[in-house]
Order: C-alpha cells, then structure tokens, then sequence
C-alpha cells in the first residue's frame, strides 16, 4: 500500500530539521520513475540546491573481498565518534538484476547503522547508469540539506559505477589488498588513475609487512604513473579496518586533501564542473532515452545494428537512417 | 575553384583499382561538412562497407618529442618494403584551431610518402572528436577499399583523441622515452592501461642502457595495473626509429598480437563491437549536434548553465527544462 504524499512544504522543513524519517522519503521521492514523482522531487531539491560546499564528499571503491564494508564502518564510526554527520550511499548499476546486492540489507553494518550521528541508504537501482548516477546525487544533496557533513559514496564496480562515483565526489578512495598481484586482476582499467588515495587494508597480524612492502611498491608505481593534480598527488597508506588500525589516517588524509584543493581553488571548482558535467550528462541521458523509445527507431534497430556490426552498412549511415526516423516523427 | 565532382561510379571504380588521386578526392568528400558531400560520401562508402578482416589497423601514440613521425616513417618504410600497402591517417581534434598542427605538411614524412607503397592523409579537422572521428574511421575504410594492408592512425594526444583512436584499430602502440620519471609527465591519465604495446624509443647510443633499465621498470609496473586481455598481454620493447634499429621486433609484435587475437575470436569480435560503437557515438554526436543547434536551446543555454554551475539550479532540473524547449520545437 503507497503511503499518503506529503506536501512539498512538509518535504522541505522535515528535511532542513534534520528528520530522517521525511530524509529517507525524500529520497525514495527522489528514486522513483513515476513523474509526478519526479516532478515533486525536483521542485524539492531545488529548495536546497545551493550547496555551501562545507561539506565532504568522499567516493570508496575497491572490489570485492577487499573489505569495503568494514571498512566504511570502522571509518564512519571514527568520523562520526567526531561529532560529524555520516551518510553513506551507493551507486550499483546492477542492483535492478541482482535486486540489491549492496546494502539492501542495513544490517551490514549495524554499529554504524546505529549510530546517532550516522545514515544508512541502500542502493537505488534504475535503468541506467546515468538514471542511478542522478538518483545518488540527488540523495546526496538531500543528505546534505538534512544537515549531514560527511557523504560517503561506495561503489561496487560493476559497469561505470567509479567513473560516475569519481564524478560525484570530492575524494576518491581505493582500497587495496597487500599481495600484489593476482588481488589486482579485479582492478578494472583506468581505476588506479582515478584515486587520490590507494588505502592498503588487512594490514594486520602475518600481512602487515606485505602491506608495508605493497605500499612502498604502489607508492612507485603511482610516481611513475601518476602527476600531482591541483596540488595534490595521490597518497598510499595502510589500514586494517577490522582491527581499527590506521583508520584515523584515512581521515587525515581526507582533511589533508580538502585543505590543500580549497587552498588552490579547486575545490570549489571542481564541484561547479561536476555540476556542469552532471546537466550535460543528464540531457545526454534523456535525448538518448527519448531517442532509443522513439517507436520508429524501436521498429528499425535490431535490424540497423545487425546490418552495421556485419559491416553491410556503414556505421554512420545506419546512425542517419535512424535519426531519420527519430526527428520525423519527434 | 572547385573541382568538377565524379560520379559515385567513378570514385568507385577507381578505389576498387586504387588510384590514388581519386582516393584523395574521396577522403575529401568525407571530410567535407557540405549536406551533398556527406550523401554522397556515404553512397561510396557503402560500397566498400563489409570490410574483410585482412587488414590490420594500427593506433599510434606518445607525448610530443617522443619521436612518433620519426617511428612512423621507419616502421612505416620497413613494412612496406614487405612488399604491403601501408596508409598513414591522424587524428587531430585540434587542428580546427591549430589550422593542422600535424602532418599538415606531407614533407614531414618525406621519405614513407615517396614509397611506392604508402600513402600519407594529412589529418580532417571538424567541430567535434565526434566529427573527426569518423572522417578518420572513413578515410580508413576507403584506404582498405583501395588495396592498403596497413593503415597506422596516429594521435596528437590532445583530448579524447587516443580514446577515440583505440576504438577504431586492433593494436594500440604507446611510443614512451627511457628515464622513467620526467618524461611521463606529459602521458594522460588512463593511456597506458589501452596500450598494446609500449615501445621505448631512442633506445640507441648513450639511452640504451637506460631504455632498457626502463623496459624492465614498465614490464613490472604493468605486472601490477594490467592484465591479460583475450590472450594479449601489454608487451614492452625497445627501439631505435631514427637508427632503425628494433622497429623489425615492433612488427612481429603486431603479426603476434593479430596471431593470437584471430586464434582466440577476439579479432573480428572487437571490429564488430566497434562498429556498433561507432553507429552508437554517431548517434549520441548528431543528436547532441541536433539539441545544441536548436534555436530555443541556444536561447536559454547559458543562463541556465550558469545557474546550475553556481548550484541555483539542480542539474536535473536545468537538463530537463532545456529538454523541453528541444522537443517542443523539434
């Protein structure tokens, strides 16, 4: 049974008092497909879009086995034991297959769950990665106008998920496991160029000298990779999550990095072309949707594609016949 | 004063017996912008359009200084002597502004361009990677129509441009330099996890012994960030263009690389994969096109990027809006 719509008015003082009740109904508003949903959402986030950029951003990625949850907890908890607001989100383009492979079950993390100063959202799930994309940065400017400081934004790898993580944060965190080697046949390409900090976890017990060796041999390989950006040059630390360790360097390193991005400016600057790049990303999104639901185009594509990809057609031509079909009838 | 335009039999004929002036003219019916052009371009094309799969594409890259039209015109020279047909393309998204900052002047290959076997395009400029991206990808397929078993594109690494390159060719060469470090400098985020291949170049006289103290410093660092890929794994070799010396160990990579890619499928998989990749970007670029060009879209464009860039406006929002005076008018 859908429960009874609030106002627009009682969306937007529920969420700038900090009730997390109206924040999490806020958010699945903003997660549905359905467009008098999508039409309130939006004339709600717009009540908040000016974010005032104090707060933290942060993107975690790593695959799996590496310790992501553990270590968003140990971290979350330490951030939020701090007296800072946490909210935690994820970006899984594949949970519409696999119905909430991540954090669809809140018990994950429990103690962080439970901690006043922390939220905890499961996954939206779309039919894109550009419709899951806006659905996270939107809950992550509700979060934000609920009054929380820290967002931490986990992804799962799958498909675009980092590039479009990347993309929405300030801070980029991949966890690493020591061992050289095979653990790093998961890493997909171009993720170790997006980091700006590579966090070796499981540096505990028998494994904290191959971490400290792991570190010492990634920190070359990003000096040989890798350029300092705005000031900044990607750090290599070691953690272990599950005992606590080294957790609290994480953070330092966060804090490190926003001083030295606000002190060049780029901060700021890089959250306003974020912001470009979301619109441009988002009109992309819809022309391609408007264009692939097109009933002509649907009509003439299966055909089209198997035409191009045997080489019978020229890709270009097989694109033209099909915005053809696109405008006459648009 | 403009020429007297063939028919398309006549471009056709003359492809199919690989004259090379009519060659030419077609490239220049595909890199023109003119409606007429672009239709007929794309009748002549559609008559070469099943590609066999004999040939082998080549992309090639590296930071200026790296010695690329030095290497291009060895490697080049020394293929052809083989008794194959070698054409040079490039891809230069600049060169709109930089009027052709490369191979603008076929006398900068003079040599590869007096073989008998080789044929040199300076590179098309257009508005877009987009538009240039496929002037390249089809002056590319009408030198395979006219006979060429080598076609090498190169990239200026300005933009998307290796990107754009990797998507159209079977074997990706990165050219580096020895004394790891410095020099990398230059090299974007992302290229060396497409190489390959990475050839370390000037490995001659005094560089040799750090050429191949390099070699061994980026077999390792590859160790680390890559993986086998259908069979290939990213090779690192040493080569001395202006010495000619090691360019005969560059080919045999690439006869290696075809080898093991047409054993394992992945050869005529990947050509198929780009050319329904290419009808998509074709896609993307002319409605993109289509939506910016539209006048209620230009009217309202910048007001309501500056709104979203100083967070006024979510960028949902000012996607949407613009959307709407789009298929209004379309």
């Amino acid at each position: 049974m859908r429960k009874k719509q609030l106002t627009e008015e009682a969306y937007v003082s529920g969420i700038k008092e900090g009730n997390r009740f109206i924040l999490s109904r806020a958010i699945t508003l903003v997660e549905s497909n359905l467009p008098a949903d999508v039409e309130l959402a939006q004339k709600i986030i717009r009540h908040f879009s000016r974010d005032e950029e104090k707060t933290i951003r942060i993107g975690v990625t790593g695959v799996p086995g590496v310790g992501k949850s553990t270590f968003i907890e140990s971290f979350g908890e330490m951030v939020a034991d701090k007296g800072l607001k946490v909210a935690v989100l994820a970006v899984d383009p594949s949970s519409q297959v696999t119905k909430g492979s991540i954090m669809g079950d809140k018990t994950r993390m429990e103690r962080l769950s439970n901690h006043p100063n922390a939220y905890i959202r499961p996954s939206a799930s779309g039919s894109s990665i550009g419709g899951v994309a806006r659905k996270t940065r939107e809950a992550m400017l509700l979060c934000e106008a609920a009054g929380f400081d820290v967002i931490i934004v986990e992804t799962v790898g799958v498909g675009q998920s980092e590039t479009t993580v990347k993309g929405m944060v300030d801070f980029f965190l991949l966890l690493m496991l020591a061992g050289a080697g095979d653990e790093l046949q998961g890493i997909k390409k171009g993720i170790m160029e997006m980091a700006d900090c590579v966090t070796i976890n499981k540096a505990d017990g028998d494994n904290k000298k191959q971490a400290l060796r792991a570190k010492r041999e990634y920190a070359n390989a990003l000096h040989l990779f890798r350029q300092e950006e705005h000031g900044w040059h990607c750090s290599v630390i070691t953690c272990s999550a599950i005992e606590r360790e080294g957790i609290n360097n994480v953070w330092q390193e966060v804090e490190k990095f926003v001083d030295v991005r606000k002190q060049v400016g780029y901060f700021s600057e890089n959250r306003k072309k974020q912001r470009l790049e979301w619109m441009k990303e988002s009109i992309e999104d819809e022309l391609m949707q408007l264009f692939y639901r097109n009933e002509a185009v649907k009509g003439h594509l299966q055909e089209t594609k198997e035409k191009v990809m045997d080489g019978f057609l020229p890709a270009y031509s097989g694109a033209s016949e099909l915005i053809k079909l696109f405008t006459r009838e648009n």
